[in-house]
């Protein structure tokens, strides 16, 4: 619906105050995370040892906590990075962002519920992250096609067209990160915690991946900075 | 008692500082509105289907939390885009955005309402949430009327009168809206749904609208954003 | 212990991201009053009107949301316009505020606590509720006349000596004001609540009253705005 | 994993976006605390005295809200100083500073749990309370380490190498402190309590300690800000 609406580009704003109103949703979403995150409730005369084996009992609420703090620390970063290429904004593009922003501030449903469920009926809980952070993937590929298609439609008409190709890469990494992740959860929860554990790294650093391939950035210095080909 | 309140103008303060302050209390009140959707309670011994089942049963939660979410982004870009016509703020605009905001941070409630009881007394909360909106329309429309009143008391001396008569009509038209929406909630909660969901994109896109009718916006180039007719 | 610390200045700041700091505090605690509005919980076959009396019975939730809302953004106009005559900033100062915050942040609770209680048990919640309001007033004293003594220690050395007068002024017509809600939270809750309405668009518009006195301000221009006499 | 990564460093990001970020998040997170003081449930026909009680009886919630409330707002001054001297940032440093935002956004869970079981089963909650502190300094290490070392990797060029061995300084002192809280937490609650908040003003300024070695910052002027030595 919002994607092929073919009406007329809206005039251009400023992509600040955009990027502002995103950063703090960003931030609360991240933040509210925690409130997921319960104080066992207070049983008379509990020894140390009780209270300790309580908070144990309470994994799953930590390592959700942690997975989707990781994640959306990453998506924030790849967000920041992609906009410092976006020149304008439209609001086809706003709207799509919001449609970004409406999955990023879901998040802490599925991460409550992964938590409460891990244990007990773990998959409905694990498709439904998953699922959650695939329609993050596939809003955010959105919003870059739409950004770089038509002629690089709001990037700077000076944009790098080696950039756009690696962006591109990245945004289909991303999907397919996200595709596995809903894949693993259908198989089996103990391979899909795994395989999101052991990709953080990747995801954090997906520019380690790519540099091998391209020897760019190898001669910058700290005066000034180049075209970075991080996004 | 605020708008009608004569006092003299106060002096001008930067309209930077209150559209950030606006724009924190929008992304809050979007982010808040997650905490309206609960994990269902666990219960021992659920089947795969059985939390599939207590998952759909939420279904007006979700509903309720995608309503708003739009409702606020969409009430975020007008409320952003009349801001950039301001040129300086006084003491009544500042309250009368006060107002805007007191509605617009009350909204998870009305939302939450709705979402407890559109299946089981769906009259009391449908109107409560859309009399909401109506009190977010009417702040909207005296926020506007005493800001381009009086000689555009608080717009730019330059400011396009086509433009004021646009935004004047959009105001009208966000007014017209909520009370069909106000209309709807009285007569029938599916009605009441179907008009929300309908008109949805029409809030997103008034000047797809509008654009008809004026040609303007077609000879616009990237380099130099004109005076944007979007508001 | 914060104020008569003498230790040495510490470095200058920028006020920069101290106020934006500070206005993100306040946007979120001015949101986060609504969590203290609670959808009735669902009764089985309640009808349109059971409703309708549940929602009415949570009259003191409403007030008090109202009360702590219009509270908050008179005290961040008021602390955003005495931060547009704050030139540096230092360590004390940045714990002074610090202590202003503190007891914004914890306004949701006296809020909370005189919505549950003023039905029942007034006395205490309305003394806790205007107690905190007194306290924040002190802060912010505290803040003001930390700044403005020892030779405008944090104002820039044009400062104009008539608005500190004007803004001492009002810093103790704060206190009094806050002082008067304590002692009609003692005598009476009707009477308490008269009060803080009554004095509402008082708090708002202060300059109003001090504007009769003095005429500056009647020779501006929008172009450049002239020093202000708000505080 | 994260530290030992010696993938190629990123390109350079304005620091000011992350500083924004994470100014946000410090500012839900201190405004979140609130939300661990309860209103006492309301009893039928309890008094004024009744009342009086329930309240006093949540003096830990008070004072966990306190020590939290005061140590968020002194990590963050800490924060702002060290990011006054970063002039890059790199892939590294972000996440470093995610890490350190990761267990600041925690803060509201061992807080909570401090208030709950400091008078039942205090040596559990003040271990976790003092734990997350230890975290919170070990990141902050970590976070400045990574900057300063390699020749002043984020650093200015130009960076004054006296204040780089006091940030120094003042990084370790802070490790000690919260090893002092680990400690005392092992040891008796009382202990732990008063050693919180006897340290609280040492906190909140180190620079008093330290300025009475280093003669530097006594010839400032207002006109211009010197190169600061609070960190």
């Amino acid at each position: 619906m919002r994607t092929d609406d073919s009406s007329q580009m809206g005039g251009e704003k400023e992509t600040g105050r955009l990027e502002a109103f995103s950063d703090a949703v960003f931030a609360i979403a991240i933040t509210l995370l925690v409130l997921g995150i319960k104080v066992p409730p207070h049983m008379e005369g509990v020894s140390s040892w009780g209270l300790l084996t309580l908070l144990f009992k309470q994994w799953p609420s930590y390592l959700a906590f942690f997975l989707s703090f990781i994640s959306i620390l990453v998506i924030w970063v790849k967000h920041h990075n992609v906009f410092t290429h976006i020149k304008h904004v439209d609001n086809h593009f706003l709207y799509l962002n919001g449609l970004l922003l409406l999955f990023v501030t879901l998040l802490p449903f599925p991460t409550a519920l992964l938590a409460a469920y891990i244990q007990h009926e773990p998959k409905v809980a694990a498709v439904v992250y998953s699922g959650n952070y695939l329609c993050i993937a596939l809003a955010f590929n959105l919003l870059w096609r739409y950004a770089s298609s038509d002629g690089y439609r709001l990037l700077g008409k000076d944009m790098d067209q080696g950039l756009v190709v690696i962006i591109n890469r990245r945004c289909n990494y991303g999907l397919l990160y996200t595709l596995g992740s809903v894949f693993f959860a259908f198989v089996n929860e103990n391979l899909f915690l795994a395989y999101l554990l052991i990709f953080l790294p990747f995801n954090m650093y997906p520019l380690a991946l790519w540099r091998t391939n391209s020897n760019s950035g190898k001669n910058r210095t700290h005066a000034k900075p180049p075209k970075s080909p991080i996004a």
